[in-house]
């Protein structure tokens, strides 16, 4: 050793994360308003904690993560996609409870921090975000080459939303004769990665610039890296009207037979018939090439439908119509019955 | 490929997640109190929005990680500490604002997930909650095998806190004249251990079971591995006198020259006498070892003060009184005067 050491010498790059951190910052500022209370820079991000209108607020917050979604952006190189994920799924995960966002924080954890991802994650993030007036106030990189993979990287978000008490989901009472609206999904949104790649990459040696063997119209590639999709703006204008949407399941790792038992009470069992919606040409690749059993395929992965809301028999026609008309394709995939806590999907 | 696959065979293993989850769900019941609204298991975690006896409530959130002392915990097998540490460093980060905390989520990513360290780490978390009256409300878990190299794990937290807008920090005017009180580290906390990792193993062979060269009574791992100490408690209480207490910086990655400055206005510079506290062996032995000028090493690392208190001149005999009587030692350890908005140490 020479003249001793500094700190980017064991990795840490420090003037790189700040250029980074200062490339988002506009992006970031964007999504600010009234309600954040100071600037970026503090120890902690700011925003008022007063609900004028609530009668009890109750604030809903998640964490979560893209998953191994992160390693087909890098065999790409299209790391666009992935900010919208991870604010897309922490949105919909606190719209089950009936939730509006308030503020949103972002982790990115890798081996080498690159200005170029980072921006492009983060940019991304704070896109998603200003869509659905979710302030981006806080956020932290982390450089931990002998944790990550080289090249590889973590990104994780943390949200925080209110509900009015008496409005915030489930809405008891769930019964027998209830009907399960699904919400189309585009693709994988941010779950099953790990299965995906090791039948289409490693087992079949496809790449990812390859045609989808089931839509040739499609990369591999492009049809795995569709953002997550957000059910906010679709959703919540919903659950302000008197439409009795009882409960909401946002369909993440395990599928549908572990997210809907999540809303559902313990006499109550779920039917599904899977014909009442069009599998998507990626779900069709990857079951058919990996000779997958359909029971692993609906507990690795969403299989077209992104979320599901509990509604009144009534009203769901009602329910199915404005969320069409919202952009978001959604159908009656099924009822509820009397029975054990779970899924049948027939 | 004989029979088709499941989701464990591509390194996601749901059970061993469940089982894990159920292992820590009695210590993450206990950080919870009346205002937890809903169990575990929601897609969002529900807490009291309402602020009685507040004017103005406004809500303090972080996220952070604590960097590459996993290593070191994987090293030695001693995880115990890791879940203090990410706990007690948000819980620091916010207080620097005023706020006290409210709630906390954690997020686990790993190669392959071991029930015992997730269960470890967790609980330590929900320890560290518990003493400061946080509630665990939600976490997220993620085995990532491509990402994360064997063995390796991420661990990230964010809290969400609340401050009544009257007595948020900081609380200007912050002027020349105004003290400065350290409050005393026990260690790296969660900051510098990708250059200490390098030093001590990589560059010198050194083994965490070896005793700390400038302290034959400890040995590196226990050394490195002593949890972020939690301010709280101490600080907090003080902040409702009238004590004239106008700033908090907590002195995390870029030590005292990059954090101190983000409480200060442009034409106050802060200037710290290094005389007035005991290095710790820690930084001694990492220094001499590594050959480490000294401004490079206040920029790695706390250098024994693990945060920083502004306080009016008037006040900081009573301020440095009380906080060593809780248990944290403090001194005065510099003051403020005249000059560019930075750090001067001496």
């Amino acid at each position: 050793m020479d003249s001793g050491q500094s700190y980017s010498a064991s990795g840490v790059n420090i003037e790189e994360a700040q250029a980074s951190l200062e490339s988002v910052k506009d992006a970031i500022a964007q999504t600010h308003n009234e309600n954040v209370l100071g600037g970026i820079g503090g120890f902690g991000g700011m925003f008022n904690g007063q609900f004028p209108g609530f009668e009890r607020p109750v604030l809903v917050s998640s964490i979560d993560g893209v998953g191994t979604k992160t390693k087909v952006a890098q065999l790409t190189g299209d790391y666009s996609g992935l900010g919208h994920d991870i604010v897309n799924h922490c949105v919909n995960d606190i719209l089950c409870q009936g939730a509006k966002p308030l503020f949103f924080l972002d982790y990115f954890g890798c081996s080498q921090l690159e200005r170029s991802i980072f921006n492009r994650v983060v940019s991304g993030a704070a896109e998603a975000c200003k869509s659905v007036g979710c302030a981006l106030i806080g956020g932290e990189t982390a450089e931990m080459p002998g944790v990550y993979h080289d090249g590889e990287v973590d990104i994780i978000g943390s949200i925080v939303g209110v509900v009015d008490e008496p409005h915030k989901l489930p809405n008891p009472p769930i019964v027998a004769g209830d009907r399960l609206i699904g919400l189309a999904s585009n693709g994988l949104h941010t779950n099953g990665y790990s299965l995906a790649r090791k039948v289409l990459f490693n087992d079949h040696g496809m790449s990812a610039r390859d045609p989808l063997p089931t839509d040739n119209e499609t990369t591999i590639g492009e049809a795995l890296l569709k953002p997550h999709t957000c059910y906010f703006n679709a959703v919540y204008p919903l659950l302000s009207q008197n439409l009795a949407i009882k409960a909401i399941a946002h369909i993440t790792g395990g599928g549908l037979y572990d997210n809907l038992p999540r809303v559902l009470p313990l006499n109550v069992q779920a039917k599904i018939n899977r014909r009442s919606w069009q599998p998507l040409p990626i779900f069709e690749a990857i079951q058919s090439l990996g000779e997958i059993p359909d029971a692993d395929m609906y507990r690795a992965f969403n299989m077209g439908i992104g979320m599901v809301i509990v509604v009144d028999s009534d009203t769901s026609e009602q329910v199915v119509q404005a969320i069409n008309d919202a952009g978001i394709p959604a159908a009656e995939i099924g009822k509820l019955q009397s029975g054990p806590q779970d899924v049948q999907i027939v």
